[in-house]
């Protein structure tokens, strides 16, 4: 068997994307509209004013959903709870939940060797640097790509039956790529496995969207993902201010 | 043709999805959900009564469920009666079925050979563990990951076409790696061969839902998985008491 | 090109599946809930009474059907009437047909090699044998598995490029681990080529479902099966007669 | 790169199927239910009636659909317009449209050398066997199965990659297999690349609903299906003069 | 690791499908179908008038969808604005949005060398190319069709793990098809990676529709499509002036 790169896990995350019903939107008057739009500012700050954890809001763009609730926190609890106090808002009615993703922040072996050697000096950069990975700000104001993906295990290439070695430096070739796009990309790694559909999700931020393209497109020449990259569905939006609910929904 | 595995049986399993109408919930007085609050707890305290088998709710989180109730019977007629026992509480009217599994709890002759010698000797030490297989306890107040899985039948890796001594063997170096998870991690094995569109289920129950993540990560690199293994959905959740009922729907 | 095996027709099939509209039940009133239970009733003994052909009625359990009304008719015109003939009852309108089946019984070469010879003596214990899958009778008050298969035409393993003997001889592999079922399996095989999305349907007849368990489990490492086996959604239920279609209903 | 085959256009196709919602027919007041066939009865006629290219009516078994509504016409503009006109009747307010098929009809090099050659000679026989592809009649009162359907692009067995010699002479094959059905079998062939997800359609047309069976089981071993064709969703029925729509809502 | 193109972009794209609630339509009263169609005209004609980018309606033939509202922006933003417009007008309550699509126009280094030379001279006639790739003009009263695609990465035929070399001759073979087309089709080529489903979107327009037919047909045999080309839905239809939206509905 291969070996298991070790992992640690910081914050659980839920991706929770809504719709707008828009016809019920319409539909209904202006005080219940601007109910609903203070109910869902006040369930917004709330979350994001948690003691430990964060949450977020963004538009996305087309058919998929027309928000992203983004909730991070240190317990599945907390994930579960976040995710149902939305239902007691206003705004909730008028909103459906098209899908959602589950997972953990989480930091490999592949990444920071030293951070998992049993007697391992971590020094404070490395300990803020892992910190961050694990429990990670949401930039304000940029633009967000989300999208789901596993390692393929085909039958002429299996990741899982790689050894640790050539994973090892696929991975640090992938994050060479990654460090082109420093100051441009900031990244959520965080594992569903065992808690989604696919083995990890992949939350990319950055001012300029066509920075998103220009890394995704030019990782998918990477052999981690050009040999064993499989994707779900890519949703592309902003973030925006609580305070901006109204004026997202007003169009 | 490759030798099958003897095999026995107990349980029936039904894993019944059920996502809240939020609503719907939204929109009914508070009397009504009392009542249907009320009836949900009777009926899953008398589903978890029944003289054999048992059955146990549980919070999901994320678009694809609410609540999972998981029942165990000793005929496939009593799981059904189950199911159709809820469409009549006041609980089901703010609720749908996205998705279930039907299954069968089930143990093999790669796990235990001595147990399907015809003239074998079974101390009373595998007849509990036996016996635990088959009739499982469901863990309180744990989280829980259910995915259904079937092994790869490939052009290339071809589970059913392997040997006897090839699959135990793999079998057998699964077995371990779940060794390393005793007291972490406890599993519900379910065929659902001819009953669903997998060939097993499977339910993991944990203390820490990293315990989960960690172990169906560690597994994917056994061969078992990671050549012959094909995953569907992931659900992750917790197992609540049925009276707890009332908070979870209040948020 | 490969041999075609000559086939011989018998009755048309039609799988039609049905869930129940719990919420719309609920709701309706005692009278006009026996109307649709009466109105159910008369319609499944019509149906059954059709002077060539049968229809049975069965519960599914899990999430995707709640009814199976099981059609066999002389033609396929008999069986577009009896799919409509249902539409009329009141019984219909607590339902929707989240999916359905269209197929013919059938007789291939493979099996019986004499019954199609042209100048072939077919002995009247073939005659019945033949008669009996084209023209199959229901058993009652069973356990029932339905799903529908098609061969592979991968590019390593494609059915359709080996020759006749190959297949028939993989077919008669098959046809003996069958035989150890005597007794315990009755099933129905019917054609749905240039009708429905696969290729064969598969519905299995069992007084235990363990034993439509093991007999495909069993058969999944023939040949057939592993190396050329695609099978679509499994469906589990049980027989019941027409007259208990109210206790059903009642839960 | 691979020789393209010459190819020729005749109508436009629409395949519009159509589910009826029997609930809301069953809801639906006598005299209004008269005026929907009404509605109905003359759409069907109007546009059976169009100066070029013709329009029938097939019912539809199973849950895919109850209704096809089939539209020959010599523009794309003209398709468009007939099937919006249904939405005008009264009809179309008890159906809904649950999948469609967008193509033209066409003849390509493989099937007819000669009619491509530039300075060919067509004969009128050629001619008319030409015209009657381009601009087919649809029978009368016959079953119909329709599929839409692609040539496989696998790492292994690659259509396009072929040469045009043994991409011909495997249609030639196929050929053969349809004139063994000739005065049973007639079908139409109409590509959708550029139109539709598969890239042709096939509408076949039989007084025998097994010779359907048959036909389309028989081809499956040509080489040209077997190693290189890829099918959708198969849809089964039969012609019916649009007079009879009555009687066919009424079950 | 193989070589990345060098990209520019242009316009951001979004593709937004709507279909008809056609029995919604058939019950509005007159006077609000006549305010639905001037809230439509007047929303289609303000967005095709906006300072940078452009809007084009398109009717679309089959169920996927009856209108395509082509959105072409400077930002991200403004492409969002647009969707969000929609729903402020009386004609959304008419319409759903089954599926999108977003991207971003992009030129790539398989196309212009020159143009990515850092020092290189761009003339006047390529800048002005490279202009109509990224901002593209929308031909008036034309066909269109339009799919998303991806580039394979298949076990044998990986296109990301190809030689820059290879993969721009096969690129530049595929422009030798196009341009055997020139007069007869116009394309916009958009990029999709980390913005949607798949990696491009392929928009074209022909005044006749057997030409999109014959050139995605002979492309398809050119490698690049025949061994790396990875197709999603397609989507067929015609341009319209915002004034016709009235008597496109009518029917």
């Amino acid at each position: 068997m291969a070996e298991v790169p070790p992992t640690d896990e910081g914050w659980y995350v839920l991706h929770d994307f809504r719709t707008i019903d828009w016809d019920e939107w319409r539909e209904t008057p202006e005080a219940d509209r601007q109910r609903a739009i203070d109910e869902g500012v006040d369930y917004l700050n709330e979350q994001a004013a948690v003691e430990e954890g964060t949450t977020a809001v963004f538009s996305i763009i087309g058919h998929k959903a027309d928000l992203l609730v983004l909730h991070l926190r240190p317990t599945l609890d907390a994930v579960s709870t976040a995710e149902r106090a939305f239902e007691r808002t206003a705004l909730a009615g008028l909103t459906d939940q098209p899908t959602s993703y589950v997972s953990v922040t989480e930091v490999s072996g592949y990444v920071s060797d030293e951070y998992f050697q049993e007697d391992g000096e971590v020094d404070a950069g490395l300990e803020r640097y892992i910190e961050g990975k694990l429990k990670p700000e949401i930039p304000d104001d940029e633009y967000v790509s989300f999208y789901p993906m596993s390692k393929r295990r085909g039958e002429e290439y299996n990741w899982y039956d790689l050894s640790f070695d050539e994973r090892a430096e696929m991975m640090a070739v992938h994050g060479e790529t990654g460090k082109g796009y420093a100051g441009k990309i900031k990244q959520i790694i965080s594992s569903s496995v065992g808690f989604d559909d696919y083995e990890w999700g992949v939350t990319l931020f950055a001012a300029e969207p066509t920075d998103i393209k220009d890394i995704v497109y030019e990782m998918r020449f990477d052999d981690v993902s050009s040999k064993y990259g499989e994707f779900g569905s890519f949703y592309v939006g902003r973030r925006f201010p609580a305070e901006d609910l109204g004026a997202y929904l007003a169009g």
